[in-house]
């Protein structure tokens, strides 16, 4: 982040007409967008929600509540319109672009082969850092994929550690034999590749999806090109969670846009140590949890660059004599 | 509340392209709100916030860390469109009208007297009444007024009981001593009318403000219209509390916009049975919570009302077979 934008931001907040920190974390929240954009007094005018979608071949283990042509269905949702993750973008003016990755050809079954190849895994991380507008300001990353609570269990057992039972959810509403199944499937997944777990980037490869390596890769443009990022629910964040165990500060530029009701979410924004703008019991995907807090940031920058100052408004700061 | 039209919202929730609950509280919030406005598919184009202000003659006391003349300039600053619910208002398509309560006639000092007579209350009760536009089809009140978190406090304990330390927090940001000084002054207060605090109206009179009186009027105004509420902080929801105690379901048309820091909003909450929508460390008033939370309460309808469903859009719905 920009040290000197951050400064300016901070510097500016302690003037506006207001008590001290009476705006909570909103005040923080402009701060370090701010830092993030290189500009002590920023705007929030071009907000990008991306939304990729993938097939799995662990699906045809019976992981999920949904048959696995849903995946391709709700593509054809995104693109009519139809679906919350459309409603959310346009109620906060953000531009939303689909990218379905090769829906017809599933990735491997992950307990008896690696996910994807080598060429598939760059071709997924290369889709999601292409997918990203340089010119956007503020990022929101989302998924649909039958069957990818389960990958996102697996992917941050992976990433983490732990056994299957502690990752997996009900996911779109799996029933306890169906838990009890995509703990097992994990578990099958994390014995067979258990000694090539240690590098992330092979981890995503192993256990992940292409849905998942291109939010991994959206997020990484993201850093390089300075537009903050609203991390979504489980598998957004099992996907972010590759560059957070590449390197510490990996996810420096993201912010948690909400709790998902999928228990393993909560557990991995604690390994991020990130506290969620919104905790509304979500549990959708397609970024639908991160959209509804780029309400809360858009506040939170509006308050920052659009108060007066104390000085402008001619109001006694309180520290008068 | 319309009962049909809130069936009917139930039944369009079922079908739409998404898991069973899996939008969460976004799903109750459109019901609700779909219930209170009479339309199974409703839309908020018109919602409308209206800040209050008043003067306090307990002010005098030295309870709040500002100086009562900050009342008036703040409301120049809203005015001017400079203070942060202007920017909120503005950022989630809300209109803003400013009322100020007779600022050169402070309220009495209900440590020796009632805060207002008869008629200065109907009248504040009136310009809160009269100040909703019956066209909005959502309302959020805001407050300013020097000393009223102690006001607040007075009120909320006449109301439900308790002493003064019960009930007051830091407001703006007074120290140790100022906390104290707070407690004692609303303790005289209750001592001084313990014999006539039965009547929630009564107790508003003597224990509240104009500002206050306004808002009671204001949410009133919005029950009578069909317009739903989202409360804001402590002395919004002390204000909407008067309703609460006269009968149960009063308050049946308002959701809590956002928990404040100001610890005893809480305790309010907890008497209303309300789960606030945000929890951001905000305590300014103004009903800056509230409007941060109508982007959440939009995102909702947005999705209940905009979303395909499974037979629109041709997702298979998980039940077939």
């Amino acid at each position: 982040p920009d040290a000197t934008a951050r400064d300016g931001a901070s510097a500016r907040n302690a003037q506006l007409t207001k008590p001290p920190a009476a705006l909570g974390r909103l005040e923080d929240l402009a701060q370090w967008y701010a830092g993030w954009r290189g500009d002590a007094r920023p705007m929030i005018d071009r907000p990008q929600v991306i939304v990729f979608a993938g097939n799995h071949g662990v699906a045809a283990r019976g992981v999920s509540a949904f048959p696995a042509e849903v995946t391709v269905q709700m593509v054809a949702n995104f693109r009519a319109g139809g679906a919350a993750i459309n409603q959310l973008a346009d109620c906060f003016g953000a531009t939303i672009d689909i990218h379905a990755l090769s829906l017809d050809t599933p990735t491997a079954d992950f307990t008896t082969a690696p996910a994807m190849t080598e060429a598939e895994l760059l071709e997924a991380l290369q889709t999601g850092w292409s997918a990203l507008d340089p010119q956007a300001d503020l990022l929101v990353v989302g998924e649909m994929g039958i069957a990818n609570t389960t990958v996102a269990a697996a992917l941050a057992a992976g990433l983490y550690g732990g056994t299957g039972a502690d990752w997996v959810g009900r996911g779109t509403g799996v029933d306890d034999a169906g838990l009890a199944l995509k703990a097992q499937v994990v578990d099958e997944a994390l014995a067979l590749h258990r000694d090539a777990l240690s590098d992330p980037v092979e981890c995503l490869r192993r256990l992940g999806g292409r849905e998942l390596a291109a939010m991994t890769g959206a997020i990484l443009a993201a850093r390089h090109f300075g537009v903050p990022v609203l991390l979504d629910g489980f598998p957004c964040c099992a996907a972010a969670a590759v560059l957070h165990r590449m390197a510490p500060g990996g996810l420096d530029h993201c912010a948690a846009g909400h709790r998902s009701a999928e228990a393993a979410h909560g557990r991995l924004l604690d390994q991020f140590a990130m506290e969620p703008l919104l905790s509304l019991g979500l549990r959708l995907g397609e970024g639908s949890g991160a959209a509804l807090a780029i309400g809360v940031l858009k506040g939170a920058v509006a308050c920052h660059s659009g108060m007066a100052t104390f000085a402008e408004a001619g109001v006694s700061d309180g520290d008068a004599p």
